[in-house]
């Protein structure tokens, strides 16, 4: 049996809300299973777990640090501030691409023209802590969600982000309890996986905290 | 003890979801707690209940009816088939009042310029099923979120859409189990009322649904 302890690692999990007025947001499908999934195995094996997740309906899973955000650039902050000391960082978030461009303070009224949403683009969270860390750690995983030629443009996100590894899937995927997916690795050969999304994170973890050792 | 049974009630709860895409969506902060709470008190005074509901983290209230629906459409297309026997229509859903004109059948990929959404207006669920009834049933009660003005818009919104009784209240309301709320009805003094969702449940089927006599 694998022995995690000592090992930092950080998960984000879950959808983020961008918020367009107090009451309505844009969000997506994602449950937040596949990062509970990878938080309760990495804990159980004893590794220190951050989990900074979205909003999802799931209770805190036990002896993990649960950090709830909302929006994209509160996760990024808080995401930041938990990866310092990191062995890893896995983004299992679905964090919402773009943000309304303003947040109105009251409820948007109903009137007779519908309004029309410019929408900004969030920070990405994995390229941006990718870009910032000096030397090999946190390691950085990360999902690519796409709805055709999974394998190239999931390879293509692993290189503009400078991931150490990347696992591809399907829309699909979103809210499910199984799960297909391809993981991407440098220098190995991709591979298929299908499964339930605790078998997913076992492989995740271990291909990710492969030969990190405890003092490191 | 009050006995509804044999009284027919279609009430419709949880906010909607506008997709984009196949995974992004618009939607708001509706828990549909408020209309778990008013099935559940009806459903013990013996009424026959139909829920309407779009996506929650509740299971299905025992003895009642439950149609699990996602966006505005499908919610009005469901609300208005179970409501054609019905003694009176609740519209406790908090349903989006726009959706994207577009919804594109795959996910729309992250580019340089951030895309605009156009918006456009949803059918309002208790204003076209109050149009469409011949005579006084279903009686119609549905709720007004407002951040300010809150009496005078609520009233507004009672005489636009046709209905029999209105709950005012303000955001804060959604997602919480306490919640302060105005019922308003025609001919009567606006009522303040302050206190859990329970509560609130039953003092609106007592109002809503008074004097309607089980052959009716």
């Amino acid at each position: 049996v694998r022995d995690w302890s000592r090992r930092r690692l950080v998960i984000t999990a879950g959808p983020t809300r961008e918020h367009l007025d107090p009451v309505r947001y844009l969000s997506n499908e994602s449950s937040g299973r596949m990062g509970w999934a990878l938080a309760e195995t990495a804990h159980k094996r004893g590794a220190r777990v951050t989990l900074v997740t979205g909003p999802t309906s799931f209770p805190d899973p036990k002896g993990v640090t649960v950090i709830r955000v909302v929006n994209a650039r509160d996760m990024l902050a808080a995401t930041r501030k938990a990866a310092h000391h990191a062995h890893a960082v896995i983004g299992a978030a679905a964090v919402a691409d773009w943000r309304p461009h303003r947040v109105s303070r009251t409820k948007l009224k109903k009137r007779s023209t519908a309004p029309v949403i410019r929408l900004v683009a969030n920070p990405d969270i994995l390229a941006t802590l990718s870009k910032e860390r000096r030397g090999p750690f946190p390691r950085m995983a990360g999902f690519a969600l796409e709805s055709n030629n999974l394998l190239a443009n999931a390879q293509e996100k692993m290189r503009l982000k400078n991931l150490d590894l990347v696992v591809a899937n399907s829309p699909r995927a979103l809210g499910s309890v199984r799960t297909r997916a391809i993981l991407i690795q440098t220098g190995r050969p991709p591979h298929r996986f299908s499964g339930d999304k605790k078998r997913l994170a076992d492989l995740i973890l271990s291909n990710l905290l492969e030969g990190i050792r405890s003092h490191d």
